[in-house]
């Protein structure tokens, strides 16, 4: 932690059971007369989607579910017009990281104008966003407290980020266990091995800091402690609202660390093979935690230890085995295939795949420097 | 953690070696014309006072250092007037918590009107308050990022507690080696121990939850582990961003779990005999971690792992007491007398204090119930 780095938690996060309960009372005390209430298209009907409309009573609302799995341009497009009919001073925002997105974007153009492709990138907007209250209903990739907006520009095929670290996180969000009790059971797998392993990233950064560390500590010890119970019945209070705890928690760092091999990998795949980010980082994880241990031993002990392994006495590099021991568990118990291959990866992606990793750079946070060949070589211990 | 809870950190806190170069940047972006500059009167004339004068160049300043130690409402009338005269767009604070609190206080009437008094309790206001950057000078109170401000009213010879978790903490916070380089010894031991207590009190509260427990076990971790280094030699900057970081986090929470007993009785006993409020913290610590460890064995487990104790195969209970060999270990290596005898309190206040804990009821947040008789014992045995 050489430099000089700046840490804060814009998001107001209200969690437990019934938080929902808590959005009346934040759109009162905002005075929000007209709230629009963007929906995952697949939750409108369901119990968390009725109490959040319940609540809503003497408001002005309109309802907007144009969202695709990977949200667009258009998509943000038309989320705009409906904010704009009803003049909404305010979202509300049920889904997942997709409808999340959305509501951030829509938000942002709503208070800055233009289209949202003019603000791609770092801090481009300076007014405020439209007040966002976010409802996760995956635990979850966090993007009810991150500060980026991922949203694809469907002239140039490109995915944009949009990133402010003030402005981008929404204001509110709301954590209530009954928001993830429905969610499918590979997308609970697929999304909590996500969160898991933006903890761990952002751990091992070469950018990690004291206060990036408590936060993904913890993230890491709910998330592998919780992960089980919750996959096993979502119903279950406890282990779900642990599962959203610890995938906000893993949120709230990487805007500053950055992550590593593992979203490098996965983000340049994808370009080349579509299938499940969330699959694609669990079967990347244990070959890149083995590949990276080595240059940071003792932060891989910690994560041994985060995950709940007894490591007295053990030197450094032989805890941070024990760790990946444990990781290795997470994937098979939780059914993840044993590798890309068996999850559909044609081998002559690889190379492409590779040449796209080393041109990202993220070299500037994965803890061990990365050639082109060695992207290759874990591919392959991948397959 | 049965009811919904709120968490979020409003404070940007900017931290590492230099963190004071960032001042100059905040006041640009903030197109702060004219800045009040609140210094303790003994801060004056340090490299830190003259780095960050010189970072001022071409802002309008004036310098206001009517501070007491035990901060006063009169400090908040005469620091408005200093505030007002000079037309303050901003505050930049450098001091210990009295110095800070001063700071929020004349930030939140410069903009609300009226005297701090009306402001005393929760939400008292609704303005946000001038903003302000916070520079401590001990590792430490924490008050650059706790959303409550304590001034004395003079006139009923109270001391006030302004709380608002939104707007009292400071927007800003600079943590920089340089300003803790220079705290005399007893100090830096005093605030050091204050600062792990209130992670420890925060991390056993009835009301802890996963987001508090993240930062106050990092807290536990980065004090314990650092306070020995730094108080050997305050300019070890490793040790010393390392305590700043750890006693800013240990604040970061206590405003929604609360504390414990030993702030209950220390506070208590402030009442009746005029003592640092951090000695007297240290020398109640060891025996309330004794009194309470048995109502949450685990939780006092994770306290003497985060110190850094090998409790491998233990049961909860006997980790728990390696915890608490470890505190009393810290105690006696920073210097702490070994009771409260010998630093200097009568026998005959005991009485009066324990009264005063039992009516001040931190039992809402103490992890086990404790009569008033039993508030007695414990001043006995720390006697």
């Amino acid at each position: 932690m050489a430099e000089i780095t700046a840490f804060g938690i814009p998001t107001r996060v209200h969690f437990g059971v019934g938080a929902r309960d808590r959005i009346p009372q934040i759109v009162a005390e905002g005075v929000y007369r007209r709230v629009l209430l963007i929906c995952d298209p697949g939750l409108l009907g369901t119990e968390m989607f009725e109490a959040i409309s319940q609540g809503m009573a003497g408001v002005e609302t309109a309802v907007f579910t144009g969202i695709d799995p990977e949200p667009k341009d258009k998509n943000v497009v038309a989320g705009l017009v409906a904010c704009q009919e009803l003049g909404a001073e305010a979202i509300v925002v049920l889904g997942g990281g997709s409808a999340i997105d959305v509501a951030k974007a829509v938000a942002i153009v709503m208070t800055n104008g233009g289209v949202i492709a003019d603000y791609e990138g770092d801090r481009r907007f300076d007014t405020p966003p439209l007040p966002i209250i976010a409802v996760p209903t995956t635990a979850g990739t966090g993007s009810e407290v991150s500060g980026a907006a991922v949203i694809t520009d469907t002239a140039r095929n490109v995915k944009m980020a949009i990133r402010h670290p003030l402005h981008a996180p929404a204001p509110c969000a709301i954590l209530d266990p009954l928001a993830v009790s429905t969610t499918p059971r590979k997308v609970g797998v697929y999304s909590g091995i996500d969160a898991f392993a933006h903890a761990l990233e952002s751990y091992v950064s070469k950018l990690a800091n004291p206060f990036s560390d408590a936060i993904n500590r913890h993230a890491m010890r709910l998330i592998s402690g919780n992960i089980r119970a919750y996959i096993d019945n979502p119903r279950d209070e406890v282990a779900a609202l642990n599962m959203l705890c610890g995938s906000s928690m893993a949120a709230m760092s990487f805007g500053t660390t950055g992550t590593g091999n593992i979203h490098c990998m996965a983000m340049s795949l994808g370009s080349f093979h579509a299938m499940p980010h969330g699959l694609c980082i669990a079967l990347l994880l244990p070959h890149v935690a083995e590949f990276n241990m080595q240059a940071v031993p003792g932060r891989f002990a910690d994560v041994a230890r985060d995950m709940g392994q007894d490591v007295s006495g053990l030197s450094d590099i032989d805890a941070a085995a024990r760790g990946l021991k444990a990781m290795r568990r997470m994937n098979s118990d939780l059914g993840i295939p044993s590798g890309l291959a068996e999850a559909g990866v044609p081998a002559e992606v690889l190379g492409r795949a590779a040449d796209r990793c080393f041109q990202i750079d993220y070299n500037r946070w994965n803890p061990r420097f990365t050639t082109r060949d060695e992207y290759y070589e874990l591919f392959e211990h991948a397959m």
